[in-house]
């Protein structure tokens, strides 16, 4: 019995486009796009071209994409970035359902005494962006918001924060790794500054990301070293990741022109047999506007860790892939005000391209199974 | 005319070996490291497995190994995070012949407060390890030197500049991106407590580098997020770049058991083809250690630059690939005493496992054809 993978949100299969477009890369045409010759020559225009696929695909021009390590390190630049620009704005605006570089940055900063104003979601996992523009003031470098949950899908309201931070002359950062390609959005419709993409999140290698910013806007790299990428971000290029990155968006933007209804429709059929088979099963933020690939489901009276164990079939996993070792309930769930023994029952359930409908079923079927199994004959279920 | 790569300090090739290790990583086996799942748990174990193959290359334990981005963050996680440890020890000896990564953190460093001292080279292209042993006392937090310099390859005396320090309880940094898998040492054999490896000047691919750590010894990631890498690096593992770096150094080992010489030979041929064709043609750093596969020469009368792109068929730099669009001479040819109009001669030629005799003999005659070329012929050479 082959196993459904349900886990596309902590990392997804690399598309085979992206993958044959960066081979040659991997192979004879290696070359540093910092050497003059022919060789570094087509490295160097090949990073060029990749970086106008990725401006492509959120409405931005060429030369406002830097590339990076990933989305950990584009975020890393961004906030860190721009509170050192003008002293005389040192805090920051962000929420409490940020991703772990967000917060990990700000906690940073918060110990070199920067303010931070973490603004608490509501519990259908949304921030409220009136809550959000009562903290902004002239104070404020920057307001850096998750545009999709990483665990449970919901979209925040990026636009309307963007326009209050706009009248306090705040900059603007979205985490966009988990939106990136999976709803259509612009830089512009956004109102953002800065946006940060991870590669691996939208089927091109893990270890290559980038960070948009915006034209005129200068934001000096957390890492330091030669002038690669016109001197915003060391290093020598990852230039296959690179590659591979441009080719995932310029297939990202093909797949979105086709409209997010077919998966949204597959995943409401996940949540749909679901509830049928497992009474009493609460989906986080059901009303909410979600991504169209995201469940987080919490299963009653178990510990979902331990139903995903009993269940090896189904890939998915407890929240963010980032503390998959945790015994602890997932901050996130917690920050929404759920319930401790709820939120143990947690398993997130994030479909990708390749999902289908069989699987969706068979998914269904092998959790609620698992899901009867633990609590009617296991005792350690009924802990 | 098939064109002759001797542009290996810049960048080398990926291994075949190395990317068929990588390859499935690219494919199928596209787990996330920190999920609990099955695809995530074999990422997880090649990530680790790769781990004990870099640190047998070096005479290191697995669990001093911390995988980065590249031989640029590995520098600045080491010499950042080491002056971040004790504010007792603030101070920073270092080299005027380093890398740019190396530069650009001390010099940040620099202006924070802490007190830094670069030592001179000779003219041969290596430090006096008693000048730099002079330099240091009871307020330095790390001495970080370049193993080998990349635009010269003259190989530092690390070993004796280690022991200076432990007298003062200085942390050593080795900038090792040059000599590994080059040269064999250990970083018991050097005395360092820090290590900088960048995977795509060893056969492994851009975007993929790592950082050996003391055991014991704890210094504090650059970038902040989540908690990969046992909390020394956050962001998503580059599973395939860790695989394929893994391979590479064994592959390296086994290369290395077989001895330098071959190269050696074949770069002392180069050079010895060179003088006989191009009267007046100097070797920086003849006379020192050196790399085997290095030859860093001064064209008299001609720009280096110009000299190379009117050879196309020899691929090869005028100093570090970093700073290929200069027009400005080497500041490393500089620092070494080298008279500006000599320096801008500056032709590097660095050889690799695939270089044959035949490509010696063909790159010597090339180059050589074209200098005297632009000599005899060209107003443009006389300037």
């Amino acid at each position: 019995m082959s196993s459904i993978y349900l886990d596309h949100n902590a990392t997804t299969p690399i598309d085979p486009g992206a993958l044959d477009a960066m081979l040659p890369f991997l192979r004879e045409e290696f070359g540093n796009p910092s050497s003059a010759h022919a060789l570094g020559q087509r490295a160097h225009d090949a990073v060029e071209q990749a970086r106008v696929q990725v401006a492509a695909l959120i409405g931005a021009q060429a030369d406002e994409i830097v590339f990076t390590s990933g989305g950990t390190e584009a975020s890393n630049i961004a906030i860190r970035g721009a509170v050192a620009r003008d002293s005389s704005r040192n805090a920051i605006v962000t929420t409490a359902i940020e991703h772990p570089a967000t917060v990990a940055c700000c906690a940073l900063l918060e110990g070199q005494g920067h303010p931070i104003a973490r603004i608490r979601s509501a519990s259908d996992g949304v921030v409220d962006p009136e809550a959000v523009a009562a903290a902004i003031n002239s104070r404020t470098a920057i307001v850096s918001i998750i545009h999709a949950q990483n665990e449970i899908g919901t979209i925040q309201p990026v636009a309307q924060i963007a326009q209050a931070a706009r009248r306090h002359g705040a900059l603007v950062h979205a985490d966009a790794a988990q939106s990136l390609g999976k709803i259509p959005f612009t830089v512009d419709g956004l109102g953002v500054d800065l946006l940060s993409i991870a590669g691996h999140k939208v089927y091109a290698p893990k270890g290559i990301g980038a960070l948009y910013v915006r034209r005129g806007l200068s934001v000096a790299s957390v890492l330091r070293g030669a002038g690669q990428e016109s001197g915003r971000r060391p290093g020598t290029e990852n230039v296959a990741g690179i590659v591979a990155l441009g080719e995932a968006c310029r297939i990202a933007a093909r797949h979105l022109e086709q409209g997010t209804t077919p998966m949204a429709t597959r995943t409401a059929a996940l949540l749909s047999r679901l509830k049928r088979l497992v009474p009493g099963i609460v989906c986080v933020g059901e009303s909410a506007a979600r991504l169209p690939n995201t469940l987080n489901v919490l299963f009653p009276d178990v510990s979902g860790r331990r139903l995903l164990q009993s269940c090896p079939r189904v890939l998915a996993s407890n929240g963010s892939a980032c503390h998959a070792d945790s015994e602890e309930p997932s901050a996130i769930l917690i920050a929404l005000g759920i319930p401790r023994h709820q939120a143990l029952g947690t398993v997130r359930l994030s479909l990708g391209r390749s999902t289908t409908a069989q699987d969706v079923e068979d998914a269904a079927a092998s959790l609620a199974a698992a899901w009867h199994q633990m609590r009617t004959s296991s005792p350690i279920a009924a802990e």
